[in-house]
């Protein structure tokens, strides 16, 4: 069925959710063409595919779009069988995969996002909040990874992909906060977790050149900062 | 496998999320023992069970917690594949199912309860913010139910369930509102579809009885405002 595939991802660089569509499509070696958007003038395919958020990342395969990082990790695993699973085969660890993967997206990535947003004593709030979202992650993690962080390699499924988008570019982070982002003697599961991956070929592949990542980082704060100084 | 199957639902009677679960399992025929849960005094099961949000609700399946209706739903469908499915069979209805509950639970379940929450101007806003919502919902269903909304009685998935749990007991809002809450003539097809499974047997079975969901709006509302103008 693989050649009657057509899929058409339509993403933006610096999409932390488009980059994680872009990472699941590596990972099972789904050949796909590349759209980027300019979200500040959205392109009338995304407008038709994703009417009712007008965001990215919109997978279109066969002409049939879907919306929704989440979603369409879902979608993509249920379509192409073979090659890696996204989500593990056991459905109680599934279902923990889908728990842990909300998880990070509803209470750690905003969170994190406010850091880099703010400065003073609203930041070292933002940074309390992530710490006590991380020391939740990570002692869930210490039993749903256990002993597995080693072969995560092999094993790299949605709730690697939504931790990885989010803190891959730690390095970044890092340079622009100045201080750790995941400090490894807080938080060893999740530093040994990092780890693991962020040498896996799909991972450099689909990571942004670092001077790129600092870059928007800087842009995104500064223009943060200035309009908060101003309200 | 039946006979080796232990399931508990902690539930609260007035929570939608928890009502979702109730549905879904009557709707599958799944025996279970159901724990009233008083969210005030939290039981040690429901903290242990789910030490992250240390909330209804939890289905025990065997001794192992799932916690989060929808990843609930998805769990119950791939441990139960007898009997009426929660999601469509094909990957692209699934995914559509998926996208379209979520949109119901992140943006339309605040703002319906902020007009039960508030009055006068701040009311109005909300009211404004329902409708343009129901609006989106209503074009999506359009073409996502289709002609098939005469079979939602034989097809009742998450979305009908997560749908269903939020308006189905719309003669009790309508009563301590004084509003219509879906109004017919603006929103005919989501008119349609509650009017097509309001009557369903597992739909009356898991819906509370209307003198007490107005006694519980009332007392939500009261309070609210009540917070609201010593603020």
């Amino acid at each position: 069925m693989a050649e009657q595939n057509n899929v058409i991802l339509h993403g933006m660089w610096a999409s932390p959710y488009a980059k994680r569509v872009e990472l699941a499509l590596n990972l099972k070696g789904i050949p796909y063409e590349y759209v980027e958007e300019d979200l500040r003038n959205k392109s009338d395919s995304l407008l038709k595919y994703n009417p009712v958020h007008k965001k990215v990342p919109v997978l279109v395969h066969n002409g049939k779009a879907i919306a929704e990082s989440i979603v369409i990790f879902e979608y993509i695993d249920e379509i192409w069988k073979d090659g890696p699973q996204l989500l593990p085969s056991d459905p109680y660890k599934r279902a923990q995969a889908r728990f842990w993967a909300n998880f990070i997206q509803d209470q750690l990535m905003e969170n994190t996002f406010l850091v880099v947003k703010t400065a003073g004593e609203a930041q070292q709030k933002a940074i309390e909040q992530v710490n006590e979202k991380l020391k939740v992650l990570e002692d869930g993690m210490k039993t749903y990874l256990g002993e597995g962080i080693v072969d995560v390699k092999n094993n790299f499924g949605i709730l690697d992909i939504v931790y990885c988008v989010l803190f891959g570019a730690y390095k970044a982070h890092e340079e622009v906060l100045g201080m750790k982002v995941i400090e490894p003697e807080k938080f060893p599961v999740l530093f040994s977790w990092l780890m693991a991956f962020v040498e896996m070929e799909a991972v450099k592949k689909a990571t942004p050149p670092h001077e790129k990542v600092v870059g928007v980082l800087q842009v995104f704060r500064q223009s943060a900062l200035k309009s908060s100084s101003i309200a």
